[in-house]
């Protein structure tokens, strides 16, 4: 099995990418094609040592960056002989030569380009991306956090499907209880969105817990949040700015505390960090682009080596688990139970 | 000056609100009107030893509760001769005889009974729910987190200049910074309700910086948030619930480590115990519901004493800056400003 690592993804590429391929190959028994520029990677492939590790590179001459958006994007994103190492990459997927695409670059880029190269699986109006929350008691699929900043209650419907497949099959999770996120618990709570999504979830014969709110979702009462790519874009940011506003007023005021305080801060250091890594995206490594004809994975820019090492776990999980081809066969069964369900409540 | 503090609000009523009423008139000079069950108040009054200080109690002999809701709401609120505590209070408010009503109750039964009672400022579509939020440099007013889960362009307008002349007459913030809630910080990312709003922001005069994320309103970046309902409440709670979660897991992972852990979290524990204070948002007691026809605050259900007293303080700093007639002045010249100068754009 071969994973296609995206060698100029992260903020520090080549680097932390081409080492985390590196890590991955050494760990994982899995092959890696590594796309982007030639004369970068190989000799950071020879500082680690990577000479008898089943690595492959990919020559790109052009990357996307951040600066990639908008209609140029799409143009970029379309052209058939495009020479970035997203679009080389993805292409890789399409003509089977590897079972995943890793990148840690910009995620509108990604998502545009792997729209364009690869398309969405058949019954699929709307790719998400999913990343994974941690919660009290384990993680949470949550999608979309900003594919689509705009939905309907149908694209609800296929988040719901996709995430609960992606948690039973890649995470391991039996009959993954789904919640749809909302402004209240109740059923009837909600925006027009949500209201109209509550009854085609209900009929999808998914394991629909209801309304949550935040605090159910970190509470870990479900395995799946379903929300629009707005809200939980949104979402995701504030719990990442939170998270690090806590932390780091609480080292700001043992630094400037009393002696006492001080004192108390060395020896709970180590507390602190392992709760810092609980809250660490890079554990997880990249979350996946769901309802993309291909496995896609899109990673934090400022991910390190073990993050894409990380990913690279993930995506080859994905792969075995054989996560589109699940989608695609269950998706078509679900639309039309909800629908018909839906059309007999009505 | 007078405010009506409704007895019956608090999950723990009528001892915290009662107390709260008590401790405001010890410390605040204020004149203090009780609204609900006269038997039970009037004995906590003896108790608190409130014998000498400016508090009346007006007896209601209803009351509304978490069940209070839809139709049935409606029509309670609505009801022209009322007995329950928040419609007697509200009344209070209209009749001229109180500067403020303030609740530890239901959020969606005051804010009905609020908008039938009272009306909105004339100019004002929807009323908005404004807590403040804490930051690294102090804190921000978030508007709407409930009362409006759908918006239209022009609502998120009015919060904007609600919100921004909260800012500025009651916590005292001179110009204050208005972001716009979105899912990117560049113009033109949003949903299409935020990137038809960012036009009307952008020509409203007021100090706009343009669309933020979590990571900008907890950094400081802004004085004033504005979001539809929805994503403001999901927001709030998702916030609130991950400030939970941190602080538990660092508290468990002391409590569950080794000897040295367990002696450093000794030694942190005011530290840990001011953070705790900084996020909790009984220092604020309560948040305006903006645009109503006359001052509302709506605390938490889990209200303390404290709680209690600080909403009333923030209630009375609000009628005395005169903020509902600000409002309706300033928000008709915002509003022809701002509509004819998108009408020029266009």
């Amino acid at each position: 099995m071969r994973i296609v690592v995206d060698a100029m993804g992260s903020d520090n590429f080549p680097r932390p990418d081409v080492e985390g391929a590196v890590l991955a190959a050494r760990e994982y028994n899995v092959e890696i094609i590594l796309t982007g520029d030639e004369a970068r990677i190989k000799p950071l492939l020879a500082e680690f040592q990577a000479g008898n590790l089943p690595i492959h590179v990919h020559h790109a001459p052009e990357m996307l960056t951040m600066n990639d958006k908008g209609m140029a994007l799409v143009l970029k994103a379309k052209r058939k002989n495009a020479q970035n190492s997203m679009a080389i990459g993805l292409d890789l997927v399409k003509s089977g030569e590897a079972a995943a695409f890793v990148t840690m670059g910009n995620t509108g880029a990604a998502s545009v380009t792997a729209y364009f190269r690869l398309g969405t699986i058949p019954g699929v109006d709307r790719p998400a991306l999913a990343p994974v929350f941690p919660t009290r008691t384990g993680t949470c699929v949550v999608l979309d956090v900003g594919a689509n900043p705009d939905c309907k209650p149908n694209n609800l419907l296929e988040f719901a499907v996709m995430g609960s497949l992606y948690a039973e099959r890649v995470r391991g999770v039996k009959s993954p209880r789904v919640g749809l996120l909302s402004n209240g618990e109740e059923a009837g709570k909600g925006n027009q969105l949500v209201r109209d999504a509550y009854p085609l979830l209900e009929a999808s014969g998914l394991n629909f817990v209801g309304n949550i709110e935040g605090k159910e979702l970190m509470a870990g009462e479900v395995d799946v949040a379903v929300t629009d790519g707005f809200t939980g874009n949104v979402m995701l940011k504030t719990a990442e700015a939170v998270a690090r506003l806590i932390l780091e007023t609480v080292r700001e005021k043992i630094q400037t505390g009393p002696l006492t305080a001080k004192l108390g801060g060395l020896l709970v250091r180590p507390t602190l960090r392992s709760v810092r890594r609980l809250l660490d995206p890079s554990e997880e490594g990249a979350a996946p682009l769901l309802g993309i004809n291909g496995l896609v994975f899109i990673g934090h820019g400022r991910s390190d080596a073990n993050a894409v090492k990380n990913a690279v776990r993930v995506a080859l999980a994905a792969a075995r688990a054989n996560v589109v081809d699940a989608i695609h066969s269950d998706l078509a069964q679900r639309l039309a139970a909800s629908t018909s369900a839906a059309k007999v409540s009505v």
